[in-house]
């Protein structure tokens, strides 16, 4: 048997069942069911159903990363670069919007708070070395004025944890409106003035994401 | 018998126990001997162990709060209150440093994560009004240029949660040396550096804390 071939199938199977019935209604049980392999064979390749979880999201969120990095070797500017990389990260998770569902219910309930600290934390570690190389180019390139790169990067990345905060926020609201756009996007346009203070880049020059995809994030997380 | 006397009491036994054995090597059973009460007494007042560090810790952060409200009705200008505050801050740490390292060693636990975010998110929901009238005094008197400040309040306390963690790193060092001291210094330069971009302030306006009582702080919490 194709032990690599089977963690697959397993994930695969789980992740079909948590998108369909959501995450804490499917049962380690269900998934052995479903899969139609023994007990024994679910505990070889994952601790725990919060373990299948983890796993399956480090490899959707590597497909991510291939993309990001692929942004990295273009021969653009920092600034084109940094957006470049705020839209694909958006769209990506506008497409995805199946598995962020599944994520945000999780990492929103209360008892999960260890799990929300260890995430947020695990994402800034990962993206560090792609800030740093974005802020060192925009700053040869005279567009950032950057003095301690690390420090900068790591400070930008660190903020993402309040975001993802004020994300949670917006994310229990009841149901999608009008207002609730209107409200993320004063957020997200104080977010990018408050970036491009700390990248010391030009008023205007930083986007996170584009209307389209942020309605179409926004109604695909709020809509049940 | 007077309930508040003995709830403070149980705090004070508890405290002089934390201090001298440690917290993870205090048990209820010892502050149910030390103060001479029942079990139904401690659960009285406490749900736990925890619980009682969590009063502990309410009650001698009011004394802070405290000073620094008396510190906002000052007559100075924004960036005086500021760097007040901080040193405030910072001093009075330094001070209370045998509670900074009984909190400090339970934060730092591993199993303490979801207590150590949900202890920095209680401290920015609590500082966000003090930071508020102040970042609105600096951009009244033109010290600031803040455009949202609720969003820049918001955003710098939230890279507290960041300097947590640094500060974290810098506690797990295993004792305390000149490096440490330097590395730290730079840290808290590039912060102030960050909140005069971030508040529009003049550069070389900001200061965190001073050398000297930086210096105690970390020796106070690095030495054994």
């Amino acid at each position: 048997m194709d032990s690599v071939g089977t963690k697959s199938g397993i994930i695969n199977i789980a992740r079909k069942l948590f998108y369909s019935k959501g995450f804490s209604k499917t049962s380690i049980q269900n998934i052995i069911n479903e899969a139609d392999i023994a007990k024994g064979t679910f505990y070889h390749y994952f601790k725990s159903k919060d373990d299948l979880l983890n796993q399956m999201t480090e490899r959707d969120v590597e497909a991510l990363y291939n993309l990001i990095y692929k942004i990295l070797d273009l021969d653009i500017d920092a600034i084109k670069k940094l957006n470049m990389v705020f839209q694909t990260a958006s769209t990506w998770k506008s497409e995805n919007i199946q598995m962020m569902k599944v994520l945000v219910k999780k990492i929103l309930s209360d008892s999960n708070l260890a799990l929300r600290y260890t995430m947020l934390r695990q994402s800034i570690k990962q993206l560090t070395p792609i800030y740093q190389r974005i802020i060192l180019q925009g700053n040869n390139e005279g567009l950032f004025n950057v003095t301690d790169t690390d420090y900068t990067a790591n400070f930008i990345l660190a903020s993402f944890i309040n975001n993802g905060e004020e994300m949670y926020k917006f994310l229990t609201a009841p149901k999608f409106t009008e207002d609730i756009i209107l409200e993320f996007k004063k957020y997200i346009h104080n977010y990018e003035v408050t970036m491009e203070r700390l990248l010391g880049a030009e008023e205007g020059t930083i986007h996170l994401i584009d209307s389209v995809v942020l309605e179409k994030l926004l109604k695909g997380l709020l809509e049940a």
